[in-house]
């Protein structure tokens, strides 16, 4: 039998960073789970099996590069305060019931079926400083076939509500890479919550485990200047926040994400840059929280790898469509400040984020090139009055600013549909 | 048989415009489409009938204040362009297509049954020039029992797509006016579409049209800095942008609505205030088209009528709560570039302009004191996993930050529940 798939529509991914491929009316060729060829025409293959969308969109998955899988359930709240008072007010406290299975697997039941129908399928998600809750949820994601970075927290360090023994936080973290290694698409990630809420002696060992078994690592790093100042004040070695991260061996090159990075000095950049750190650009949760605008526009152009976070619960919402407005509308706003002298970011550039740019950190995922993985979306607009007087490029932006997942009608992972994880809830 | 009908839930408003009034496991005792009271304790009327949600949130109906009916079908488009080029290349051709009846009618039904769904029910809208479009559109509105005021848009100068002869957009206007004066709950508004699309003798027509008929007029003001050197081009002789319609005898004192209002002078701001001019601030359609912020912190303090707007098509989302959220956001911004020296504004500042702000230019609805009509939406947000840890005005700001017109589970006007308009789309 044929292992090839035939896949018909009207196709469309990020070509390069800032322009788009559109393919109306073709053809994906897929074998064996990945992309052989996208063409204007239908190939003559002998058996291969055939799914028809017709003139639906057919769109990469949507990759999200910072949440908190144990926020989910206080997304939303507490948007009048900043990052210190608001982690103490209400995250916290909401994180610390996930000592308790039942509920942690309540929350994820519903967090895995709208992640599933918002796209959302290459994610890069916290959990909370629990083993067990932990490993649940990778359990419930591999079981979706989901494509995820997961890691559970560390933090033994400087909150009353929820804190670790320094022991034990590095005794748990090496038993759940032990216990997760016979997964094969959810991998575990080197968590430190921030380094205010780590211990250097745990840093240094959590470094020495990245090194150990070459794993990747994911932060936070200057999201807010009242974090900054309690960094500076907690660790007065090190020359910058980022440093604290760096000397202790949890940059590796080319395998760390670093949420935020809004109010970075110089030294930090090159750091960053030199260790190929992909940076997860948060704009709603930076706004809601008052942290700053993240110089977007600069960014891409000194040429950082960049890629887009519902930071769920400091962000509100996950079909990540927001997190491209949002971060369009961030950079119009810096664009308005600082009076049209730094240009805006274009919607092809922005939505290259949310899917190749994130989808960079997994592999070959996120747009549809000869050798990447079959890992689609199907976008049914053609309920809306004016869908067929648009061409492809405007139909993607009116999905992105105007729709949400209730457009998505398939999710395809590495060429095979994917059900709804929990359809009885 | 009795008039009453007691509404059971845990019922939540504006006290004031910037306090929420909590009612958890409550009672709003309703007379004849008219609230009489909220109480703790079920009250003792023999033969009420008796509407209980259990532990729902019963919230207000939202108010809309600035949309343009006939821009449902383009919004999220053109997010590249500001105001005046985005009007060529999209608006302008968008609305060309509503001479034709049965687009306007296909167009419109989607509209209202979003709108329903969303639960804005107070509104106030532009169609577009065509006499029989708006009237569709109004018999519509009417039908289903929104509180709406439309306008027939008058443009008569400066475009060549759609342009009305100065005679027949007067002629029109007042065929209109006579034509939907059976109407009960959808009202005419005067609507020249922005100064520089009307003639001078236009202006001086309609506002004649206005004091003879006592109309209400709405319009757009100082939205974008090409709009207002445009202005300031064709009409040299008037003191400023507001002044053009002022002058004309438009801004009736109490029943003027003007869109956006970012870019305003001392002299314009003192005439609004005297004008008694309710502004509709649209923070979403502001940052798309690049327009500027509003300083929503500083109006809010100098004590103007302020109400939302989605503004579609230039803003993109119905649900108001992201025009809560957005309006919050931007005034954050504010405060982060002038380093905090500007107030943000708070959540229940911002809830009030969605409700009670946009419910006064209609007269008694927006939040549940005695004598105002009953008009309620109700949520159900128990499906969410910690809302029995949330107090009310917790659950409230999750649902607008992280929720939409899929948790409102009935809506209610002047007492009567109210089905989705077009159920069988």
């Amino acid at each position: 039998m044929s292992q090839y798939t035939l896949v018909h529509g009207d196709i469309l991914y990020s070509d390069t960073s800032d322009t788009l491929a559109c393919y109306p009316d073709s053809w994906m060729v897929i074998r064996s789970g990945l992309i052989e060829a996208v063409e204007p025409v239908k190939p003559d293959i002998e058996g291969a099996k055939v799914r028809d969308y017709g003139h639906q969109l057919i769109l990469p998955v949507f990759s999200d590069l910072h949440f908190h899988s144990v926020q989910y359930a206080m997304r939303g709240l507490g948007r009048d305060k900043e990052l210190l008072p608001w982690l103490q007010t209400y995250t916290f406290k909401e994180e610390a019931c996930f000592a308790n299975i039942e509920y942690a697997e309540r929350v994820f039941k519903q967090l895995l079926n709208e992640l599933w129908t918002e796209g959302s399928f290459n994610l890069c998600t916290f959990s909370s400083l629990h083993l067990e809750a932990t490993l649940l949820l990778m359990d419930m994601y591999e079981a979706n076939e989901f494509r995820a970075y997961v890691g559970k927290v560390n933090m033994d360090s400087n909150d009353p509500i929820l804190v670790e023994d320094t022991e034990a936080s590095f005794e748990d973290t090496k038993r759940w890479i032990e216990e997760s290694r016979a997964l094969k698409y959810t991998k575990p990630i080197i968590t430190p919550r921030f380094a205010p809420s780590c211990t250097p002696k745990l840093l240094a060992n959590l470094g020495r485990l990245v090194e150990e078994q070459q794993l990747p690592v994911q932060t936070h790093l200057n999201e807010n200047h009242g974090e900054i100042e309690l960094v500076a004040e907690l660790f007065p070695d090190y020359d910058n926040y980022y440093d604290v991260y760096r000397k202790n061996g949890l940059t590796p090159e080319g395998k760390t994400v670093m949420a935020h990075c809004i109010h970075n000095t110089k030294p930090e950049l090159e750091a960053m840059k030199e260790d190929k750190v992909l940076i997860a650009h948060c704009p709603a949760s930076n706004v809601n929280l008052s942290s700053g605008i993240m110089p977007l526009r600069d960014m891409i152009d000194q040429g950082f790898l960049i890629a887009l976070g519902s930071d769920i619960g400091g962000g509100d919402r996950l079909f990540i469509g927001h997190a491209i407005v949002d971060a369009i509308r961030s950079a119009n706003i810096l664009s308005i400040v600082h009076e049209g002298k730094v240009a805006p970011v274009t919607f092809p550039e922005a939505y290259y984020l949310a899917t190749a740019g994130g989808g960079s950190f997994f592999g070959k995922t996120g747009t549809f090139k000869p050798g990447y993985s079959a890992d689609y979306i199907v976008v049914d607009d053609s309920c809306w009055p004016a869908t067929n007087r648009y061409d492809l490029s405007e139909r993607l932006e009116q999905f992105i600013y105007a729709g949400s997942g209730d457009r998505i009608t398939e999710r395809c992972m590495r060429g095979n549909l994917i059900a709804k994880p929990y359809s009885s809830l």
